[in-house]
């Protein structure tokens, strides 16, 4: 049975009947509980991939990330999710592993309507950003990691303010050998963090110490990175770290060489861990709204697939991260 | 320019540079580079969706579970999807947050061919397993939350032996008085879990106390049925926790009633926690091969999509979690 002749049998449109299988907000709730009741009852089937072909439209969003088991990235996604959901979309979750030739082969398999539309946060490496042809057919709409261009469309917290914040804090706790444990310096974000971390330096008169900017971007070597700089004559009194993960390792090296956090070091960092307030000591942390970020790039996203597609005018949309302060500072 | 035009610019027949574009292992690594950097200059997209339907293959598999924000979930999700990206297939998440509804309305859309396969995690609800009209059509596989059915490819850990250990430990370190929080029982997860405390208890003739069996099925009750638990007569000095979550609701509990752990109340749960080791104190874990559960199942999947498809004659995988010993007990 075609759809045509199952659209007869239920006395309706094949176009209404087509709409309710697509879920589409024109059709009643009490129609389309109509239609899936009677194609239910005969069996009927609606091919998605033939409608899809028919109505150019796929239903389903990519959302291309770095990694997953991140609370930042699994938050976002939740906050995604629950727009997508509204909007009778499927989600297509793509990770890159921080492998930029993996999110060029994510985005070359994109390129030819598997997808309406594309949330991206970048990999950790030069791949840079969506190729002009491909964005120029689908729309696109970045977050958190996003390229250095004024055009895109893209979501952020305000890295710049929050990494000045961050280490202002430090500063007020006492703090003099600031050290930022920083990665990838190709990503807008991490430039806004370090130019933030900079400027409170220079703001209240600390001189920079090279010594103290580590590059952790090799993630295999942070961890050695951090204990041989948390040995050495450069020993760090506050530590503002851009990543969760930097900032865990130092709890961990600080314990095997038995510093005390907050006494010898104190340590805050960009996070959004659940258990930050449960480590020993607490931890303060710089906490980015994750979930309300992943649904400002989605409904960005459908006002784009909408018909309003002018209606996007601003490109840049920023919310503030919160500074929550425990016991690690 | 269709896919034969373009076939016959490159000197190979249609049916090689289809299955190059699907990435078919029968085309050499060779040929494929020359398929693909001759479409890159004519810029040929081929259409996925026609070939979809011509192949009847979406090269495309779904994965649903109960959500995303939890590292067990979120390292299984890395397992499965780095099997896939080995077989070239593109992975669609779903997360039913763990609502019944929502679940049966995702296998519902899964219906009419937008997957070749799925991967599913029961939601904590009676909602039930995959329809058998869609069982039939597509091969499934279930990890961790699976039904009562000895008939479905399925992918666990040894539930009721680690529960036993756990228990087990508690009682070695001298609880006597061992709560268990637990959830759904409809899962057999649980049951599992519930039953290898109950036959510790037994097998050390420790009387069951009903009081001490916590049912922290709705999450927002659970701290607070902790919290009661915690301050009534009934105080348990062990306590097995079948989730994370209700362990470190558990930690916060305590520190807010000023119970010492592990002196008052001694913790173990089933984690995957990435910071259980710098935790206050730190946490004793039962700790899942989530990464592997994850790349089981999907090898599993493709074993069934694959020519091979009689293979998978066993039914019931079962990998074993380990207890790591912490501060907590």
């Amino acid at each position: 049975m075609n759809l045509k002749e199952f659209a007869k049998h239920i006395n309706l449109s094949a176009s209404t009947v087509s709409r309710a299988f697509r879920n589409s907000h024109d059709i009643s709730m009490e129609t389309k509980e109509r239609i899936w009741a009677k194609a239910k009852e005969l069996n009927y089937q609606p091919n998605p991939l033939a409608s899809s072909l028919r109505s150019q439209r796929t239903k389903t969003i990519a959302v291309i990330l770095p990694e997953i088991a991140n609370n930042f990235f699994s938050l976002a996604i939740n906050g995604i999710e629950s727009i997508a959901q509204e909007q009778g979309y499927h989600v297509l979750i793509y990770i890159t592993h921080e492998d930029g030739n993996k999110q060029e082969a994510f985005l070359n398999s994109l390129q030819s309507g598997r997808v309406d539309g594309i949330l991206i946060s970048l990999s950790n490496s030069e791949a840079g950003k969506v190729p002009a042809e491909l964005a120029n057919k689908l729309p696109v709409v970045y977050f958190d990691r996003v390229p250095q261009d004024e055009e895109v469309l893209r979501v952020t917290t305000n890295d710049y303010e929050s990494a000045y914040m961050a280490t202002e804090h430090l500063i007020k706790k006492g703090c003099r050998k600031i050290a930022h444990f920083y990665f990838e310096l190709h990503l807008s974000i991490s430039r806004k963090r370090m130019d933030g971390y900079l400027d409170a330096l220079r703001d209240h008169k600390i001189p920079v110490n090279k010594k103290l900017l580590l590059d952790c971007t090799r993630e295999s070597h942070s961890r050695e990175q951090i204990r041989t700089l948390m040995q050495s004559a450069n020993r760090p009194d506050g530590i503002f770290s851009s990543i969760e993960k930097f900032a865990l390792q130092t709890y961990e090296v600080c314990a095997e060489l038995k510093l005390g956090i907050p006494e010898k070091v104190k340590v805050i960092t960009f996070s959004n861990l659940q258990t930050a307030s449960l480590l020993h000591p607490s931890l303060t942390t710089i906490c980015q709204p994750a979930y309300d970020i992943g649904q400002k790039a989605a409904s960005l996203l459908f006002q784009k697939l909408s018909k309003k597609q002018g209606s996007v005018s601003k490109k840049h949309f920023i919310l503030s991260s919160e500074l929550i302060e425990r016991g690690s500072t």
